[in-house]
């Protein structure tokens, strides 16, 4: 199967490395604004693929059975609807849309389309994932401690008074969407769906939130998510159940996950590798094998019953982290632009 | 200078083996409920003291200067209030009392009876503290994480539908009240008093909190502060200020406080025992160190203003921590036995 890519930042880069590993799978097809830029990351990406220079024309091609979405997350909405309205399959980079109206409109175009959308929520497909799933089944969590705090180079320009995209209300920036997400995500999956939700911003100078902490109230538990993009921290994130606790090396790209109790300790994953080493396109492999396998199916019309649930399944949770988020970020007074209007609308 | 001790548990033996190594100090009075636990308790200390199985009768004695109280919490207002009145010096042991309304009550009875309270948070006069409150002077906290989580063995009691008294409302019990008056003195002692307080506990079947999250807002960031009775963790605790975080091993007995950025670490402070093993009794001769100090000067008229203005710091802080805990624990709906009605009233 082939996929056309819309964007040629970083880390579409890194997705088609990652496609590389995938068998059956390749990239045909490269958009960029310019048809230079898009020629330039096909020779450096080293791919028998077409440069374009139009969306729609990309998506109009039959050489592209899927397109894989990563321009910026403003233009994602957008893309996304080009793409599926000529009936290809989508793979969205995360955060896929703003908000669930934004959601319901793209996950709705591709119900009357007939065709597949995925938000690339990487992480959940990690090897790691189903060790911390099958380990919590039957168990009672008492609190859940989530952290991803990593030092944006950009916040330096957000001192000095600029604002940088991932840093803007007009582009939907802020650590909630940015980094929030994946470990959401990992909420969700693991736990279900909040019965309640809270956050508390730090906001930047731009307006967003250069950190916060997200609670997540459960019937019995809270989970407590800290995300910051003005900080850094390697503090592990922490599953407490009692005597034992779940210690995973973060919430996305988990090498080691460790259970321990106050004497006693036990390795459950180990990726071998440094924690927070391995390369995007090592971590995004597991993602677009889940991807091309469900795409692959579909395409020759053996989409079964467990590909049917698993699908299902995956649209529901990317719709209650939209959710989650959209909730946190709207009761948290976090508006991006024009979203107010949309709302009111 | 003297003191009495009021109640024989595990921590008037720590409070005893610390007052050993403070010059000019000593144990002369000990209560228990029947003079034969009270005379055990000074054999086995080895002291040279008198037993009581009267407060009145302890507080009357010439003999104390000062008293100790580490009755249980429920007992404390009545115990200082008998001590004061008696016109002695008192220290009492953490949390002090239930609530503003208590506080008020011991502290202004000793103000009128012209004798020294302190609340026995003895974390805040540990050799680390001061490491800390240095080096956070001129920095900007983005985000603040605190976690004190210690597994009680009293919650098999819990959970086999017994009420122990750390775990009763009728007693003050709770995570809040025993764990988080630790990190809760750390934030305001490190970063004033905080703009707004909120939070989420997770209910034992008993009524109190078997864990909890609590945020302390301030303007530019957020103190999220995680506590656990019911459940164990030996994460660190962290104050993240960009690309510098420092780290603490705990929220109290602080063994190790390092600086690391994401390339770099350094070592702050290192009491060069294994995290978490120093016996209370070493933990607790920094604060017995400055009571008896402190009284000692109170005592000979050479209450100086350094002391004056230390003394009132320490005061507007115990304050400060009894509302925060209040506050929190009142708008979590958690009450303790007529709490409510001495609210109404």
């Amino acid at each position: 199967m082939h996929f056309g890519i819309i964007s040629t930042g970083p880390i579409s880069a890194e997705f088609s490395q990652a496609i590389k590993f995938t068998d059956g799978a390749d990239i045909s097809a490269v958009f960029s604004r310019n048809a230079e830029s898009a020629q330039a990351f096909i020779d450096q990406q080293q791919l028998q693929a077409t440069a374009f220079d139009s969306v729609e024309a990309l998506c109009a091609s039959n050489d592209v059975d899927a397109v894989y979405i990563a321009s910026p997350n403003s233009l994602h909405l957008s893309h996304a609807l080009v793409a599926i309205q000529a009936g290809k399959h989508v793979v969205i980079e995360k955060p896929a849309v703003w908000n669930p109206a934004q959601w319901d409109q793209v996950w709705g175009a591709a119900e009357k389309h007939k065709v597949l959308v995925f938000e690339a929520a990487r992480h959940i497909y990690e090897p790691a994932q189903k060790i911390v799933r099958d380990y919590l089944v039957g168990k009672k969590p008492k609190t859940v401690r989530l952290n991803f705090s990593q030092y944006s180079s950009r916040w330096d320009a957000v001192e000095a008074g600029e604002e940088p995209n991932i840093f803007s209300l007009k582009t939907g920036g802020g650590a909630l969407v940015d980094l929030g997400v994946y470990p959401i995500y990992d909420a969700i999956y693991w736990f279900g769906e909040p019965d309640g939700v809270r956050y508390f911003p730090a906001l930047a100078p731009t307006g967003v939130d250069g950190a916060g902490t997200l609670v997540l109230v459960y019937k019995d538990f809270n989970v407590i998510i800290t995300i910051a993009k003005n900080a850094h921290s390697d503090a592990p994130s922490e599953i407490l159940l009692g005597r034992e606790t779940l210690r995973l090396s973060s919430v996305q790209g988990i090498d080691l996950v460790t259970e321990y109790t106050a004497g006693d300790e036990q390795v459950l994953f180990d990726s071998k590798a440094t924690p927070g080493s391995r390369p995007l396109s090592e971590l995004m492999r597991f993602e677009a094998e889940f991807f091309c396998d469900m795409i692959q199916a579909h395409l020759e019309g053996n989409f079964d019953e467990a590909r049917v649930n698993r699908y299902r399944s995956l649209t529901l949770l990317s719709r209650s982290v939209n959710e989650v988020c959209t909730n946190a970020r709207y009761t948290a007074g976090i508006f991006f632009e024009n979203e107010t209007l949309e709302i009111s609308g």
